[in-house]
């Protein structure tokens, strides 16, 4: 992919934000500890979840903290303790939203190894444990989710009142984009604003605009200029159509889950929005039959070969290049500190441009 | 059951308290009605998550905001917004708490109707919405779920730093009661130290100590005296007895619930903790069963029956009636304010003294 207007920043991104990987890591180790000790002190003679959380957020690409950090700088300030709180809260709601998600969606795997309510049930098998491990691993992995949300809530209620604002408008919209994707499926609704809301609300919002949002709110900036609100968006859209595409022509490998499920389950993708404008009446057919019972693992890879052919991948891929392209030039007109607008290209790259 | 103490209050508890009823309701109501209005301005085009919300609140007994009410009355306070809005949010923490549970213990009902997982599912079938209707009905419960425990949190938010503190401490409690509900029962533990933590936990402290503090704090009193505090957990603890109790031995007609349940899931109740101690070689066979595969509907009935008779059940009335009499007891010690502690007596009574 070739977004020039963005080019010169890719290199840029991680130049000042090492910090968040820095410092963000041992942030949340130690409020994870500190959870563990509470628990302690309160009587447990286990702490399976706090560490459960510990282990899960090690992984990661650190997008959120990433965009958080440059709202922040889009304000002039430096780096604060206030900063590191946001961008743990970040990666707690992050890891809320995939441990649900992947519950909802009964997904086996995430980033290349077991979906952690697989994961914890393998631990209740392999220590011969009491009761159904599928159902003991459910139950601990919703629990752990709970867990991450209530610490990220704990963490947000600390920010100065424009931040917390953001904070809980980003988490309303991260459940209504939540639910539209269960909805939409479950009604075969392929309509493109079903599917564009979606998008943006799913992932979208929580990943580029929000944290922009939020770090800017922490500085003393209650809002985003509008054509940054506007880059959020743009990215953000483009950020979960990329990992719409991957879901659907992706290398398991890389991407650490596997291709199809979108498919199977039929959830309102722009991708399929688009098909049902553009596959001739084979492709309709099997489209129909997407997300029921009927809808067989041969039929996944004739759609996928349908989706391609018909053009629908081609014009998602369009619009990934074009939103990038767009989002670029309003950070070129925005009055941006130096190094600020070459970051937030690089960033709008690194969560648009990717295999994994 | 008698409890001479606490009789004289048992009729005043519901004088000053029907604001809690009255006001809390509406007040509700109004916030998931704006919620609503909220996801369609943001482009849904359904919003069964608030809907479903709204509709699940309007049962139950209303006892945390009731203690609520007491705890703010305690500081001498009448009622206030800031009360209403944390009698919201414990309302809205409960229903969280009831719907994840449900779904973490696959419960089929609930107040004697479908757990809300199964009438989602049923909702699901009934429109012939594509994909699993069960795990449809699971994914959606989950959200609405996700829904209260996120509109809970920002109310609490938006309560006075004391109040916020006493809030973050009891969700904090919440979540470690509820893991250790889980673990205990996959770990087959029979102690009586995790059961009393399991029981203080996992309800007592969010049904009474938890209000009865956040709603002094929001007066402005940081912390209960210590009298007080310990009122708290000791009808808390006698609470979730009771609960336990109604569990194996109730009229699922009058719970709402199938009995026996936790006996199925062997749970870490103090029942089955003092059962350890005092049943003969047949009953310890039979609860060695409890939580595997192998205990049948059979074991279920003649485990209930031996729990009787080896006197553990009438071990736990004893600890009931025993809690609320010192309870009792330190409250007549506390210097209230007049009406609070007769309020509190009554209270003590409808936790406790309940078939349902």
């Amino acid at each position: 992919m070739t977004v020039s207007a963005c080019q010169s920043g890719a290199t840029l991104a991680s130049a000042d934000d090492t910090f968040v990987i820095g410092e963000l890591r041992p942030y949340l180790a130690g409020l994870l500890t500190r959870e563990q000790a509470a628990w302690k002190d309160n009587g447990a003679p286990w702490w399976d979840p706090p560490e459960a959380l510990a282990a899960y957020l090690g992984d990661g690409k650190a997008l959120r903290p990433r965009f958080c950090y440059w709202g922040h700088a889009i304000a002039g300030e430096g780096t604060s303790p206030r900063l590191l709180q946001a961008c743990a809260a970040l990666e707690l709601l992050h890891a809320f939203a995939l441990i649900h998600d992947d519950l909802m969606d009964d997904a086996d795997t995430r980033r290349g190894r077991p979906a952690l309510h697989r994961e914890i049930g393998g631990q209740h098998l392999r220590h011969g444990w009491a009761g159904d491990p599928d159902g003991y691993g459910r139950a601990m992995a919703l629990l752990v989710g709970d867990l991450a949300f209530a610490v990220a809530s704990r963490l947000a209620a600390g920010l100065p009142a424009p931040a917390l604002t953001q904070w809980q408008r980003m988490v309303d919209e991260l459940v209504l984009g939540q639910f539209l994707d269960l909805a939409g499926a479950a009604r075969r609704d392929r309509s493109a604003e079903v599917a564009r809301t979606t998008t943006l609300l799913k992932s979208g919002r929580y990943t580029v605009t929000g944290p922009l949002r939020l770090g800017a709110a922490v500085a003393g900036l209650p809002e985003l200029p509008p054509g940054l609100s506007r880059y959020g968006d743009l990215v953000g859209e483009a950020f979960q159509l990329r990992d719409d595409l991957l879901g659907v022509f992706g290398d398991p490998r890389r991407t650490g889950k596997p291709v199809g499920e979108d498919l199977v389950s039929g959830k309102p993708t722009q991708l399929l929005a688009h098909a049902a404008d553009m596959l001739p009446p084979r492709g309709q057919a099997l489209l129909a039959l997407a997300g029921t019972s009927a809808f067989t693992r041969a039929n996944v890879a004739e759609l996928t070969a349908e989706l391609a052919r018909c053009g629908a991948s081609d014009r998602v891929e369009q619009k990934i290049r074009n939103n990038v392209r767009v989002a670029c030039t309003l950070l070129d007109r925005a009055a941006l500190p130096p190094g600020v607008a070459a970051a937030l290209r690089g960033l709008a790259m690194a969560a648009t441009d990717r295999r994994q």
